[in-house]
């Protein structure tokens, strides 16, 4: 082992950083025999130098500001898991990349939201930003999508990318509780981030999904034009209602290039019982990637956790170790087109709950309300009840959302659908 | 565009390798964009030069003979797609070795026979094999197992890797019918290899497993030491059985470290029909890589078919064009340990059907024998039945496989027991 050793300096010691520290710590020579060279920790920042992690800082140096981390001529690559869109993880990750450092990060908000400029600045210096850890925790799929598939033209890529809403789903339909209920559960259990809206309202998700999307179809990462829909809105009704006619409802993430540009959608879909997809229960993740060359590929692994997200950090490190240098999003960031969102442009079959007023012609008015907007019937059901209004459960033939809002905007007027209908998407998986 | 192309000499112009030179011919620019250099074919060779392959080959230089194909001095990477463990195959890659050039290869049989002999050949040269297509068709599992997972001890290893046998077992499950009969359509299908007993009788998955499991492992391939037992002998009766107890019979290659040494074995097995591997329908592949930090990971897709295959080939060879030179088996040749085979050390429940003779005690008998050499029972079933023999089922505990052997070899000495007994592992998955 002649060559000289890769030195790290790693900022933010959570969950994640820890677990960085305890594989190098425990492995040193695995890492280097496959790594061929050895990979050392220089220094490390955090913001609590005292906080037992249950790995020892002794033999590192310390920083208090990860920007004079990022800057410390005695390392080679900056490591960040400081995480956040802005403050001390931007001004370091930019700090590290203006003084010529490679970086590695799981920070999939900063990547989602300034991944292009970050490309550049990185470009500009002949370095590299590596991020396996910000997508799908474990689950090497960067790496199989810019490498593994690199001689694929993508069509799709999929994925249900949040194991706290996979959760939530799975555990309103073991239990047949109500969401609120598993909500609350999952917040005791310190599944749900500080700020639910990143998790429950898909934003989360939606990070990933975009930085997926960047590197399928050689786009420019553009969070801004992920069409975003929570499952806050979901009600145990809807999950017995979709399990009933063999479907499961996922928080589910697509991009896909039509004619049109490029659709990034984020939303709970019914996607079929028996799929890979449909199968997958609890805190799991799963992406589903589509090539001309090589059709369906599905990766399904741990999203989140100590372990997971750090052996997804260290494989990047092991890369740059080894000298392997992909561009931040799989080609050079000039070469990267200026995607055109393109709302909703894919047709499909939706899945449309709503309450109807208990009296005559009732019905018959949504039905013509939805054939007048174009929107064909393919199955449709009312239930008993004890109420003044009846549920009624409508699942589509293939059409335009666009039809469809119309459609839904019409039955508010019509006086017999009190309340908001519920409307999902039936995804082909 | 500053670096010159990376040249190709691809030998054998099948399904694959006329898959790879579609890619190369259909996407130029695509490929030299991400492979950050123009990759382009030098010459090629096949048996027949003018057999109609969809593809031209005009531009391309000829050789009939592959050696002359490796050792040309204007080509970087020799890619073998002829097949077969000796033969031209093996003298094509042996010479492109010793001439200094990296080889790209989707012939598993070369590499689980004399990959360690080949491996250490490169290496004295400075060059590398990579087989990514061997593996699995077109699911990027070696890189996902050498790169991804890098920092991972990894703790076993299983796939579903013949996409034949899945096919059988599958199509059994579906139509009820017997083994001969689907065997009979799958080769009408030209699914099954010239010599069968590569598909059915297990070997082309073992040889798959033995690769997987030194990458996995860091251990010398050792194909000698898989326990082979191929799908021959199931029957309807033990899929329907099976289906009835909460399972699907899968031809599963499992490899793990246990501390008498490295367990290999590919068999049929009972797995749970919700697991993702008992889900597996058809001539899909997948493989299941456990590993200390990041836990299980599933990576699904297809197994064979030219487009897969081929887009396999293409990502090594787009990691050759980037400069990413992986060993062969993931580290050193050198520093791949000396496995020590260990037969079945790993105890787990079993499946049995039997034939019992119709008289009284037979059962007991049975029993009691079980009991004796250890093997203590969790289920049994004595089925209605209209001829002398009676069909018994049992589900034992976990147990070794040699108290199994044990038993089975005694019951065909109680003369209540004809023919030779059904015993399949239950593997958790």
């Amino acid at each position: 082992m002649t060559q000289p050793p890769l030195r790290l300096g790693i900022a933010g010691l959570g969950t994640v950083g820890a677990g960085v520290l305890a594989i190098l710590q425990d492995q040193p020579r695995m890492i280097a025999a496959r790594a061929g060279r050895p990979v050392e920790i220089t220094a490390v920042s955090a913001r609590d130098r005292n906080r037992d992690r249950g790995v020892k800082l002794d033999r590192y140096g310390w920083e208090d500001d990860p920007v004079a981390l990022a800057t410390r001529p005695d390392i080679d690559v900056f490591v960040e898991l400081i995480g956040g869109d802005n403050g001390p993880a931007k001004s370091a990750v930019e700090a590290a990349l203006a003084s010529g450092k490679d970086v590695v990060t799981a920070n999939k908000a900063l990547l989602a939201l300034h991944g292009q400029a970050l490309a550049e600045a990185a470009e500009a210096k002949g370095r590299v930003i590596r991020f396996e850890a910000a997508v799908a925790g474990g689950i090497p799929v960067m790496k199989a999508l810019t490498e593994g598939l690199a001689a694929n033209r993508m069509s799709r890529v999929m994925g249900v990318m949040n194991g706290t809403c996979n959760y939530i789903l799975t555990r309103m339909q073991a239990t047949g509780k109500a969401y609120a209920d598993i909500f609350a559960e999952a917040q005791a259990l310190g599944y749900v981030e500080a700020d639910p809206t990143l998790d429950v309202g898909g934003i989360d998700a939606a990070h990933k999904l975009a930085l997926l999307a960047s590197v399928a179809f050689g786009t420019k990462v553009d969070f801004a034009g992920v069409e975003i829909e929570g499952i806050e809105r979901i009600s145990i009704e809807d999950i017995e209602q979709a399990a009933d006619m063999g479907y499961r409802i996922k928080l589910l993430g697509v991009a896909q290039v039509t004619g049109r540009g490029l659709v990034q959608r984020m939303s709970p879909c019914l996607v079929p019982s028996d799929s890979p997809l449909g199968q997958l229960d609890g805190g799991t993740n799963m992406v589903v990637l589509e090539g001309d060359q090589v059709g369906q590929i599905a990766l399904r692994g741990p999203g989140a956790g100590a372990g997971p997200t750090a052996s997804a950090v260290m494989s990047d490190v092991i890369d740059l170790a080894r000298g392997f240098r992909v561009p931040c999003f799989g080609q050079p960031a000039a070469t990267l087109e200026q995607a055109t969102a393109a709302s909703a442009q894919v047709p499909a079959p939706y899945y449309l709950r709503l309450r109807l007023t208990d009296k005559p012609g009732a019905l018959a008015k949504v039905a013509t309300l939805l054939g007048e907007a174009g929107v064909s019937i393919d199955r449709m059901r009312q239930y008993g009840h004890a109420e003044t209004t009846a549920p009624v459960l409508i699942v589509t033939h293939k059409c335009a959302r666009a039809a469809l809002d119309l459609a839904l905007e019409g039955l508010s007027s019509t006086g017999v659908v009190p309340g908001h209908p519920v409307a999902l998407r039936i995804e082909e998986v």
